[in-house]
């Protein structure tokens, strides 16, 4: 990169020319933070306070329980938003409901159901734990294996790898497109292919990809995905997370958690379960309004700006980030941590140093808040939506400016439990 | 009744002499709208809609994931308020995580692994649909019996007959502290005694009496509860649900759905699952933090009154009721479908009427809320702090008019599959 090219005039001529720039007015900045962990929570709509507002003054408040058939329709508006508009599936095929780990563990106990006399579950050695944590205890209560496949830290998994290890055994397959440390993207069409080749089922986990990059469930015509609206769906803290079954499984599959959202004719309240034709017997107990409504604001941000345009966006971002790290950091010791080609990243860039720790909390001490995961890697998320060119720059440029004046070792070597 | 004790002036002197009359004040009234549902959905306290306000815009829009640890502690401090404030029990015993629904499932696979070879779940023939349901989907998947205990519709179970039934062979007990149909409160001292007699573990399904009336557990030393936070406790729709497990149970029981809010040094994010040792390994994944927030405000105004103060007067809101009741209602062709004796119900009392629908629906055209339970009982919910007697006795006075002059038969005989 050349000298011109590093500057902060050109970062932010990149920003006048950017077409999604306008789309930050769509969001609340409350002062000069440079947030780069939309990937962890992503950032306040400016919606969704007052719709909010609405809900709890209005609709709790004056209209009490007259709301609920307006609540049941937002919560079906909302998914149907998600479906249409960022994972790009059919409408009536995405749930709204519970937690992305309790999501996980309806589909992939209904994907072992449909699988019956077939013994393992496939997961990537480096899966986010909440997914190692529910599929350990599937395993466990059947008495069946869950085989880590070897997975790169930096690189992610590799096909040729999985594909050896799908047997005719394995029933079911569990993988994040983007890696929650790496950043790698998976190609979702090709993993599909392969292990419906085996005859296993998928479940892809889309917590660090929906809403910065399209989900491909379509085309490859993949079984079930779950995927949390917290991160690039700007959903807010503990939204509520969706569910996605291909349209011909809803009738097959077996939701292991009946509940009264599941039931046909619920208000009927008939004493044997007889679950609803479609998606919502992936429901469960009674739907999280405010949460459901917070979604609602959420996802909106990412349709007005279209799931193409966020994605290049993002490639962008993530592709100018790593030239400065190249020029700046990697004399400093950083190593990227990220595939290198930005077609196999999704929308955060990790960043390996002895010293990420230290430096990480020297950012956050400087107003600029990354990620951190064990045991040495900065993770910088590049929400498209919110995050600028000059953002990226200014970070990159304390960071160096940091560990080059040795700064971020007067801040503790060692993480406390609750960080 | 004298004519006098059922004039409207008799009931304005109760509320004159009301020691939780100032107890409204804690709430929001955004019209004359009689509502006697807030033992489906609690009234909206003045406190939540500017918590709410402070989370988004504040901790959420300018602390962003900065402001996890204060969530967190949020999250342990509200099921700690729920603990001894609300169900009387020590801290450390709840958690507030998921819906009622899926609480349920959790507590009773777990009691169901703790009993192993017994092959026999009891429920109370006319439990909540979402119980039935979920110890239907249990009990499928376990090839085992779901055994539906004879109960009356209007007097609820009777423990002889639940007696009769507890052979060596039944695992778990469900069932409601108080019916959602009748509102027939059992006995859980001697209930517990019987069912730990044979054996069986006990699960409480508190929804329809947390909040209401006292909870029992800790005398009756009982297993496991579960319960919802949008009744009696104001949480707000859809608001998340607790879990209660006695102290000594928490590192013997297995919690099926391992997710990482329940993993020990959970930022460690290690491989393997390796629950943390109290109450918090019955959570799943993120917490709700806009519901947990809305359930602290409305939690507070019952702990604020004193869960004595709101039994007492729940006591006497449902005792005025089944007088006037008696009065005017008996010779219009109403019937009494709760218990006569007060301690036996909770806070709402049922009114059986062959045209309760049509009733039903025209009480709401005229601003007054009940609730309707199939197939002809109108369910009357007293909240002790947000009902007046005034409102009891203005809603009867309207009901008798309404169905004396026949203006009820203007209304549909059948309900729609939506409401």
């Amino acid at each position: 990169m050349t000298e011109q090219s590093t500057s902060l005039q050109s970062a932010r001529a990149r920003d006048a020319a950017d077409p999604l720039a306008v789309h930050r007015d769509q969001f609340v900045f409350a002062d000069d933070t440079i947030y780069l962990d939309g990937n962890s929570l992503g950032r306040l709509p400016g919606r969704t306070a007052p719709l909010l507002a609405a809900l709890v003054e209005q609709e709790w408040g004056s209209g009490l329980i007259r709301s609920w058939p307006r609540w049941l329709d937002r919560a079906r508006t909302v998914a149907d938003r998600i479906a249409t508009g960022v994972l790009e599936v059919p409408a009536g095929t995405v749930v709204l409901s519970d937690s992305t780990t309790v999501n996980l563990y309806k589909v992939a106990a209904a994907a072992l159901d449909a699988r019956p006399g077939r013994r393992a579950i496939l997961v990537e050695q480096d899966a986010f734990p909440t997914d190692l944590y529910v599929l350990q205890g599937l395993a466990s209560a059947r008495g069946i294996d869950l085989v880590t496949v070897e997975t790169d830290l930096d690189a992610g998994l590799d096909l040729d790898v999985l594909t050896r290890r799908l047997t005719d055994d394995v029933a079911l397959v569990c993988l994040s497109q983007v890696g929650y440390r790496s950043g790698a993207l998976l190609d979702v069409d090709a993993v599909t292919a392969a292990v419906h080749e085996a005859g296993a089922m998928i479940i892809w986990d889309l917590s660090h990809s929906a809403g910065a990059v399209g989900s491909r469930l379509a085309s490859s015509q993949a079984d079930l995905a779950v995927g949390c609206t917290y991160k690039y769906l700007n959903g807010g803290p503990g939204a509520p997370a969706f569910v996605y079954v291909r349209q011909d499984l809803h009738a097959q599959l077996r939701q292991p958690i009946w509940g009264w959202f599941g039931q046909d004719d619920q208000f009927a309240m008939a004493p044997a379960y007889d679950p609803v034709a479609g998606i919502d017997r992936f429901s469960t107990g009674t739907p999280n309004l405010l949460g459901i409504t917070a979604v609602g604001a959420g996802v909106d941000t990412v349709v007005a700006a279209g799931i193409d345009a966020v994605r290049a966006k993002g490639l962008a971002l993530t592709s100018y980030l790593v030239e400065l790290a190249d020029d700046w950091l990697e004399p400093l010791g950083f190593r990227l941590a990220s595939p290198r080609d930005p077609e196999r990243r999704g929308s955060h860039v990790t960043l390996h140093h002895l010293e990420a720790w230290q430096a990480c909390q020297a950012l956050i001490d400087h107003q600029v808040v990354p990620d951190f995961r064990t045991p040495d890697r900065l993770r910088l998320g590049l929400s498209p939506l919110t995050t600028s060119y000059e953002d990226v720059w200014r970070a990159l440029d304390l960071l160096r400016r940091l560990v080059t004046d040795g700064a971020h070792r007067n801040y503790p070597t060692v993480r406390s439990r609750v960080t």
